[in-house]
Formats: structure tokens, sequence, C-alpha cells
């Protein structure tokens, strides 16, 4: 038996596959033919680059042109003059062999971008371990063991997986995966739950533990399984695989159905997306719509800002992939735990409570107005809904309305066209704006609450900090009074609201939610289809009074044992 | 004419005296007699202690005992063996003289000090530098020019003065300040403002361009003054003077009577102290009571914890000295912005948003009970109630109070006697604290907004930010209206509400305060008699009315404008 962290749930039954990544033991030869080994390293090189135009093609078919843009950095590894000239000097100066001379500038390569203060940069370091791999490889003669080959179904054994193995990967042949590092957010476990493949993290030593063959069962959700299990259990898990597949078909049966109470109080289930990617997902998952797209992962991981035309790009392919369906797109929220390098931002004492958000929008209006246009250009492709982060007063919301319609006028002049059906809306994550909702809404024309920052701000904690995440709770009273007043003021003024934070998704918080009048849920794929279910199965009416009830006692563990037991029954 | 910036208001007219530091040139003389170099270390070493035991026992007098404590530090100095056997070994090895010999020693101690990681070790490079100068002084046979030989009235022009410096001065004498350095909240600003002499300052090269004896006249308020000014201005400025002295005398006639508004409701004007010594301008200037006492200084500046003993003799000695009024003492408030050396508290990403105040005594409950202990020990010399601080929630009130009852017991069992009146209250400086206001008050027996957080974390902004201070706005809607939301829970459990924060003192505000029902202003001494001489002026009724008009304004410009309108009528 073997036990590590919850990755992604449901259960694997298969043999095992040991992944491991390819050792080079690379020799120091002398060589007289230097024209022969400069020809090797050509030849090399091209047919490298032949790979990885294949390896891009299928990535990008699987998973989109972002995700395949990892592979045209490696091209241009290859193609960079000063690598290749390194290279052939040195063969030519010490008179080695190719391998040699390209395995000594790959390392010196790998070793000046890992000391490098950027991070943008230091992460290139792998890129250049990932191409010099495939590179070595072909110098010598070896095949570059990757998992697009997979020719039988498996259970993947390794020590960790990295984004280019599993871009690469077959996935229709791998019927689960364990690791032995990562943590339940790692993005072995993230990429897992999107692609409904059972996983653990986290199993000390299974690469040592398990062989090739070995027959292996788990169970994702509680993170436990076996190697060669006896017939006994084998039988348990076979009966566990059936009864979660039959659960599965049936959420999946609700896939294109609407969202309504038992007492036919309809609600509507968005989905939560940074890339376009994810809209495949969100679909698969029966998303009524995109409750969010984080925009900022547009500008993340890139070392200067993406053009007008890069981010209409993005925001209308996601508009067209959603078919009409409402596509709320939020304007850049970065600051905070997210920076952009090529943005200068300032060092905080308190970056949670500094210059992020709207607040540099408003300040740069200069990135807000490119920002701005290509969402109008982009709304004609779909259902619109913009929505600033971070507000915390009247006048913040009517700054942003002011440029918003500097750029219309703008697009008007030069005849751009875009939508006049767009609705505005914005983030109630600040304590503040929640209080002054009923100021707020005439404003606009939707609120998303954004409980994450709403319960950290509300309750003055970091939730990243662990000297004080304890403190950290979605059940907190005042935090469940604030989301009423919120649904409250806006109802009162006719209008919707959505709620795009973590507490959107919680099977254990929905029923509460729902009680107090929420209009739209925003969470991850994974959670729409059993939100949709517990849904079916409440009585709005009854959650009603159940949150009316909940929210006069005084502590969240009250809190949290009454909606519990009243649930039971 | 000269500018600067407003440190202490006031009109002085009097004859400059600059005030400059002195400097040493002291030369390496080879001597031959090495005893009666020592000899005259030794008799210079027991002058220096002889004449820093007077300027402590002036200081303890005038200012306290913690102030005089410097003193005391300067005194160990000299006694310190270490320090002593160098100088005598540079005397005996490099057979030099021993002004030389101990002025290596006092810079190479300087040196080590000023390197040195810790806060509070390189802060005493400052102490050995003026221990050094007097020792330097004695040794050459020069006196010690120091601020406590005034003999006539001056205006004081310094480049800048250190706390050593303003705690020997002879403050009779002193008509102004004018300093080159320093801001509004530096210390040479606030002791002026304490002191009530007039001050400006932030005057560039202010001791170059005046000389001794010549006539200066200057508005501490205005920040600009006169060097060697004509009869015009001189007659104007006398004119100023006087009308502002009578103002003062007008002032200071309220400084036994009650605060009454207009229509004679009763609220309490009490002073935030920091230390016992602040006890006296509190009274001075008509204090019904002290609303806040930080305890926290008297954890700061120190390389240990204070003990039991040391904490109940300065609890004791405030409340004594407050002769049965109100003393409000909040237990230690520590992290944020604000750290303890001995503590090793973690370095964090969010430091307003993490491991703090209440959050750390109830975590470290040795630490807290000590506090504790000391609290009910004193209890028993005045009218004492305790204050916890950042509470976010009953869980937490809860808690601090059972750790409370726990220190009781013991108390009782070993026979030491306490107060049975104690009330305990809680600051409102969290928003989740002020949303569920019914449920806390329940915990406690009264509130006390702080208002500085409540507006930080309401609105999300770090106000040491200078990035986003423009949007610390003590008149954002949100903001008064979670202050209206404290006082109603409170007065609808027929408790009463203070308030600590910057707001209690702010002239433009109190008017809102008042009509919102506020019951205590807690403020600096010297806010104190204007505030009480504005609220007679004022009528509850008509305040009450403008809060309410006040609170349905959507923006802060608005409120802002509303309200100066209304008053000036």
């Amino acid at each position: 038996m073997f036990k590590g962290i919850s990755a992604s749930a449901g259960i694997a039954i298969g043999k095992a596959l040991i992944y491991k990544s390819q050792k080079f033991n690379i020799e120091k030869a002398n060589i007289d033919d230097v024209d022969g080994e400069i020809d090797q390293l050509k030849h090399s090189i091209d047919a490298t680059i032949l790979q990885l135009e294949k390896v891009k093609a299928e990535a990008e078919r699987k998973m989109g042109l972002d995700k395949a843009a990892i592979f045209e950095a490696h091209i241009m590894i290859l193609m960079d003059p000063e690598f290749i000239n390194d290279i052939k000097n040195k063969i030519i100066k010490e008179k080695v062999c190719s391998p040699y001379a390209a395995n000594e500038v790959i390392k010196s390569f790998i070793s000046i971008f890992e000391a490098m203060e950027d991070d943008y940069l230091r992460e290139r370091a792998s890129d250049i371990k990932d191409v010099g791999k495939r590179l070595l490889n072909n110098l010598l003669g070896r095949e570059t063991i990757d998992l697009s080959k997979l020719s039988e179904e498996v259970v993947l054994v390794a020590h960790d997986l990295t984004p280019s193995d599993t871009a690469t990967m077959n996935l229709e042949k791998v019927l689960g995966f364990i690791t032995e590092i990562g943590g339940s957010t790692s993005h072995t476990a993230i990429m897992a739950r999107n692609l409904e493949v059972p996983a653990i993290v986290g199993v000390n030593n299974i690469t040592m533990m398990v062989k090739d063959g070995d027959t292996i069962v788990f169970d994702g959700q509680e993170g436990i399984g076996y190697r060669n299990p006896d017939m006994h259990i084998m039988e348990e898990y076979s009966v566990k695989k059936k009864y979660f597949e039959l659960k599965r078909r049936e959420l999946f049966r609700l896939k294109d159905q609407a969202t309504y109470s038992k007492d036919k109080r309809k609600v509507e289930l968005g989905c939560n997306i940074g890339t376009p990617r994810d809209v495949k997902m969100a679909l698969k998952n029966g998303a009524e719509g995109i409750g969010l797209y984080r925009t900022e992962f547009l500008f993340m991981n890139r070392s200067n800002m993406p053009t007008e035309e890069e981010q209409f790009q993005a925001y209308k392919e996601v508009l067209e992939e959603m078919e009409g369906k409402p596509v709320i797109i939020r304007t850049l929220d970065i600051g905070g735990d997210k920076e952009l390098p090529y943005l200068n931002l300032p060092k905080e004492a308190n970056p949670f409570l500094g210059y992020r958000a709207i607040r540099i929008s408003l300040n740069q209006p200069e990135i807000f107005k490119v920002q701005l246009r290509a969402l109008l250009r982009s709304s004609l492709y779909g259902n619109l809904k913009i929505m600033y982060p971070m507000i915390s007063s009247v006048e913040e919301v009517r700054a942003a309305n002011e440029i918003l319609e500097d750029v219309k006028r703008e697009l008007k002049e030069k005849s751009i066209e875009y939508s006049n059906q767009i609705e505005i809306g914005i983030m109630i994550e600040i304590p503040a704006a929640a209080v002054i909702g009923d100021l707020l809404i005439k404003e606009v024309d939707f609120f998303s609450i954004g409980t994450n920052d709403l319960i950290q701000y509300s309750t003055a904690v970091d939730r990243l900090n662990e000297g004080v995440s304890y403190l950290y709770e979605p059940f907190h009273p005042a935090v469940l009074r604030l989301i009423k007043l919120i649904i409250d003021y806006a109802h009162a003024d006719g209008k919707w609201v959505g709620m795009c934070g973590e507490m959107a998704g919680d099977l254990n918080i929905i029923p509460i939610l729902l009680g107090l009048g929420l209009d739209e849920f925003s969470m991850n794929a994974s959670a729409i289809l059993p939100a949709r279910k517990l849904i079916a199965e409440l009585s709005y009416l009854e959650m009603k009074k159940l949150a009316e009830e909940t929210l006069i006692l005084s502590t969240s563990k009250e809190i949290r044992n009454f909606i519990a037991e009243n649930l039971k029954k």
C-alpha cells in the first residue's frame, strides 16, 4: 500500500510505467575530423528542429496556441547563432567530439540563465535543459523518450512531470498519475483535475517501489493505492471504479441543462478561466458562461506588454468559442502577489494593501486604454461583459467608466465597431465597496463578489501567511453578512450578483449562497457539474430560511455545525 | 523671510541662539608620563559621571523616570571595564595622551555599534557619541555646552535637536525652535507641540542665515518667519502673539470643565498616551481620562521583555496620577510596523494582515499573562479599563477573556488583590468586527474605534505606502457608515463607544462623530481643549441631522464639501 496527497478524484487500475528523465554520460573524445563533427552537429540540429515542429503542431492541436509556444521557444534556441557558434568553436579549438562540445555549451548556458536576477529569464534555464536533451539524443543517435509515444494504457509513475512532459503526452493512454513530489495545487495536480485523470502526488520513493508492468490500483480522492494488490482489493477497486464512473456519467447528463433549484429558482453556473485554452474544459463541464476571465495571465511570463492585437485575439477567441454565452472579462488585476517584471512595480511593505489592479489601470491609463480597445473590438464576437477589479469607491468606477467612454469615442472617430450591449460590472472584494454597495450599483450593471480578497481584507488576514491562515474563514459571520448586504443592495436596484471567489464552488457553502439569493456562481470547471447537481436537490426557500437562521449565529464554528446538521436532514 | 514646515502653533519673538554641536580637533600627542595620563582619565571619568548624575536627576524631575533612563545608560558606558581598559591600554602601549586615546576608542565603539544588524543596538551608537563628547570635554578641560544652562530667553536655531538635547534643555528660557531638518511628525515637532512651544522645522540653511542675537519672529502655525524684521512686521507679530495667547488662555479656562454640546449632551475627552510621563501633559490639557495607553512603548527600545514588576509600576503610575479618572490600557499591540527584536517575529509579505496584536497575545499566552497580571495588580490604584487590540471575531474575545479569568484565579489563589470593577473593551479596527458589532458587544463592556486601521483595512490601503496613500480617506462614506454601525450596535446593548484613532481629534470630523453619537473621544493632549471648545459650540441634535444627511452622499469629496458648507452657516 502507498499513500500520498489527493490530486484528482477517480479510480485508476492498470499497469505501471516508470517515467524517468534520461541521464547522459557523455565522454570527452578527442577527434581529428573537425569538419565531420561539425557536419554531424548541423544534421542533429536540423533533425531536432524537425522533431520540435512536429511536437509543436501536435501540442497546438491538443492544447491550443499558447501552450504550443513553448516549443517555438525551443526551436529559437536551436537557431540562435551564439549557441551554435559556441559549440562549433569548441569543436574546432579543443578538437573534441560534438556531443561533448554541445553538452559543455548547454551546461554553461543553463548556469548563466539560472544565475539571472529576472524570474522570467531564470525560468528559461529549464527550456534550455529540455531542448538540450533532445539535441544530445540526436547527436548520440538515441531516441528521445517522450510521452507522446505511449502505445498501451498505463498508470504513469514519475518523480515529477514538467509542463513540457505533459504537453507532449498521449493523454488517451494515461489511466492515472502518481508522482513523488508536488502538492494539491502543483502543476501536475491541476492538470490531472483538468483532464479528469485520477492522480496522487507526494508519494515518497514510488519510482523505487514500483517496477514497470506492476499492477497498480489507486483512489485519487483518498490518496491511497496498492502495488500488485490481492484479488480482494482488486475487486473492491473495480467496484469503486464502476461506481465513480456511474456517478460521473450521471453528472455529465446535467452538462447541457440549465441550473435550477428543486423549487425552480434559476441560477447560472459560470467557469473561471485564465487562458482561451481553458474554454474547452469549461464547455465540456457544462459552463453556462465564463464568470471570470483573468486577463493577467496574458500579461505574465513574458518580457513585454501584450499588444492590442494579441489581447484582441485572445478575447475574441474566448467570445467566439462561448457562442453567445456570457463572458465576463476582468481588466488587468496585477500587483499584490502577481508581479510583471516589465512594469517595474514598486516593492511594497504590504503589497495586498498597495498599488494593484484598478489602481494601476487608473494611474497608467496608457496600459488600461490598450486593454479597453482590445475588449471593445472583441465585443462584436460574442456576449462580452467587462469587469473592474479592486474597486473601493464610487470615484474609481466613475473614473474607469470615463476612460472607457474616451476609448469608445476614439474608436467611433476611426469608425471601428463595437457592441453597444456590453454590461459593465465591478468586483466587490474590498469591505468598503460592500458597505456602499447601494451607491456603487447605480454606476454599473452587475457585481461579482471576490471572496478570497473580501475575506482577507474583512478579517485583516493574509491567507498566504501560514502564521495567521487559521483566521481565514469563509464561514465568518461578518463575511456572510457582507455577502448578504451586497446581494440585497444589487437586487434592490434590479441588478444581478455573481461570485467568482473560491466560495462559489464550495459544495458546503453553495446552499447558503443560494439562500442569500446569489444569481451567478463562477468556479473551476470541475466544480460546475457537482454544483448543478447539488442545487437541483436544494429548495431555494428552505435555503433562504437556513441563511436567515445562520446569520444570527456568533461564531464560524456554530455556523459550520448548524449548516451541516440542517443539510443532513 | 524664511519658510518651513509647521511643527507647533504659536508666535515666537526673541533673540536667536544658534545651537551647534561641538566639534573636536584632537591631536595625537606623545607622552612619557603614562601614570599621569591614566590618572587624568580616571578623574575625568569620575567628573563626567558626577555631571551625568546631576543631569539625570534634573531630567527625572522634569520628564519622569523613563526619559531619565538615557543618562543611566550613559553612566553605564563610563563604568564599562572594556571601554575603560581599551583607553588605558592605548595610553600604555602607544604612549599617547588621554584625549587622543579616548577619542580613538570612542570612534571604534561607535563604528562597531553602527555596523550592528540589530536596530536597538545600532541606535546605541548615538549614546556613545553623546557620552563620549562629555568625557572628551572633561579631558580637555572644556565645558560641555548643554541647553540646561540657558540664562536668557532665546529662539533656538539648530540643525537638529536630539532627544538628549531636549531632555536637558531649560525649557523656561526657550521661546521657540527652528530646525533645518525634520518633518511635522519628527521628534522635535512632537516635543514642541507637547511643550506648547512654537516651532518650525525643515528650514533650509537657517543656521547659516541667522547669527546669534538676531531678532527672530515666526508663526509656528503658518511656518513663516523673519530675521531682523522691520517695525511694521514686528508690530504685526506682536499683535498676533497677543491674540494667540488670548485664545490659548480662553481655551485653558475650559481645562477643568466637563465636555458638553450646546444642547447639553455630555461626552468625554480622553488623551492617548505612550508612557506614564505623558500623563502630566494630558492633565495639563484637561483630559477627562486616558482613552488609550499604548503599552507597546514599554516593550520597545530594549533588548528583553519588561518584567511583571516593571509593567505593574508603569500602569500603577498612570492610574495613580489620573486619580480615579478612567484609564483605558490596551494590551500589547506589536507586529505590523512595530517590531520587537527579542520576540523574533517572522518576516511577513503583508505584516499589516499578519501576526500581530491580540493574535500574538493569544498564541503566546506566557507573554499575555504577565501583562494581565501586572494590569490586575495595578487595578487597585485607580479606574482601570482593559482593552484588546485587533479583535476580528467573537472567538478571540472569548479566548482573551478566558485567559484573563485564568489569571484572576491564579491571583486569588495567591491572595493577591485586584479590583472587581474593571471594564473590558475591544478595539474595533477590523471591518469584520464592525460588521458583527452586535455579537461582539455582548462579550465586553465597551468599544473603542481605531480609525487608522479601520480605514486601512476597509479600503485596502496601506496609508504608509506613498503610492496609494491618496486613497486613505476618513471621509469615505463606507468609513462613516461603519462608525455609525459600531455606535448603534453598542448603544442598542446599553454600552458606550469611544474612538482613539486620529479622526477623534480632527476638528473637521468631530461634528459628525458627535452627531453619530460617539461617547468618548481620545486624542493627543494638544487637541483636547480645542475639541472641548468646538463641541460646546455645536448642537448634538443638529449634528445628528447633519450626520444623517451626510451618510447618503456618494463620495468623500461631496461629504467633505457638504459638512464644510453646513458648518459655515
